[in-house]
């Protein structure tokens, strides 16, 4: 049980309904959008709008969730049916972060074999990720915290060594200006995932988080979702029409 | 009645839900996708985005039925209104079985008297297969339940035979990968179908199921779901996109 005052309360609720409906526009802004680009990057874009229709769906779950989970401003967190269900986070993460990876390398339109090896080392790096870090998150034994943040850490860091390493090599090959932008796109993915370790830290400790805590953690993972799905969408988006326009698509689509 | 402790609970309730979002994004992604593949091919897609598309009704259905039926942990299997509706999987399963079946014959395009001849086979013996498991489901005595789960494994074998061996003598015709990736979809298909009997038999017995019966049967059932119609679906994907570029389609599509 955590106890928020009124206007901790009221950030929380709000806050979620920000990140669902943001999460919604996205899906639908890049749904449209397909017809804007090249049909060889429709792959990519289409992968961004699952990964926020189905962050989409988990925020209204949620948002549910906690409005339901709530007597007044005071929240379960016991873990029983009914309390504040923080596992729709991991359910959404284990589908969604594998496919963000796909799409930066869809995007790209690498050699299909380039393609193939990195895509077979990342999904599987990104899920092992997302599988250590639950049991860590669950656990009230600082101990068992520890563990699996360390080796939730592991693959983070193979996933960092792929994108920042192996993945530079084929940027040489890129239209101008699409280098820089795939430059920012993995700044701006390590800048979103560093909130991830952060609300993981603040939530360790026996027993229930503070009020401060719990707000932290909550609006933290909200703004870094929008962030690492929306913003990261729009500007695969981006890439997608700077790579049609080189490849001879009319520059007024 | 069966009564979870908390973690079982919150296993069932998360992969309930994680089966829901599962089934909606591979429908509206296979929907979106409609234009990658020759008009030809698009009847098996859209059969796909349907499966799924009544499997995610279905996991909503299921998902809501899970949550009123609990009281706190302990779950209503008493078949009285208001219980847990073990029938929405058998609804759902007759809907589908037969769609994914004729997605696959669909997807390749055989002759029409062949193509004809298979389906004629196949959609009875799917819905021949479905029926008469749920009797031996619903049973609480074991004669029943081990009659109607030999029954029901008649048809099931005469669909692996028509699949193994009158469809095989098809398969040499289709374009070069399409074949090994049939031959893949099939093994997919046995590998998921036979987790069905597996939990059916886990069921089996008199009274209520112990908790660990019960969530090995449920987690078993959606995993299997979503390999047999997601993963399977996408599939589908990949061989009508093969065949559409093997016949001129362009290949960045």
């Amino acid at each position: 049980m955590v106890n928020l005052n009124q206007d901790q309360w009221n950030l929380v609720y709000n806050v979620f309904s920000f990140g669902l409906v943001s999460m919604l526009a996205c899906t639908v802004y890049t749904l449209v959008a397909q017809a804007r680009v090249l049909p060889k990057y429709r792959n990519a874009l289409v992968m961004s709008s699952m990964v926020t229709f189905i962050a989409g769906y988990h925020y209204w779950r949620i948002f549910n969730s906690f409005s339901e989970a709530s007597d007044g401003t005071k929240v379960d967190l016991s873990g029983a049916p009914g309390s504040f269900n923080e596992a729709y986070r991991y359910v959404d993460w284990l589908l969604t972060v594998p496919l963000l990876l796909v799409e930066v390398i869809a995007v790209l339109a690498l050699a299909k074999e380039v393609s193939k090896s990195l895509i077979m080392r990342l999904v599987p790096a990104s899920a092992a990720m997302i599988a250590l870090g639950y049991p860590g998150e669950i656990s009230t034994d600082q101990n068992t915290q520890v563990l699996y943040g360390v080796l939730s850490t592991l693959p983070f860091l193979y996933i960092l060594y792929v994108l920042f390493v192996e993945l530079t090599k084929s940027l040489d090959r890129q239209p101008a200006g699409v280098a820089a932008t795939v430059k920012n796109l993995r700044l701006l993915l390590i800048a979103t995932w560093g909130v991830y370790p952060i609300a993981y830290i603040l939530g360790m400790g026996a027993g229930d988080p503070s009020a401060n805590g719990f707000v932290g953690v909550q609006v933290g993972y909200t703004i870094a979702d929008v962030l690492a799905k929306c913003v990261f969408g729009l500007t695969i988006l981006k890439i997608a029409r700077m790579k049609s326009h080189a490849e001879g698509m009319a520059a007024d689509h």
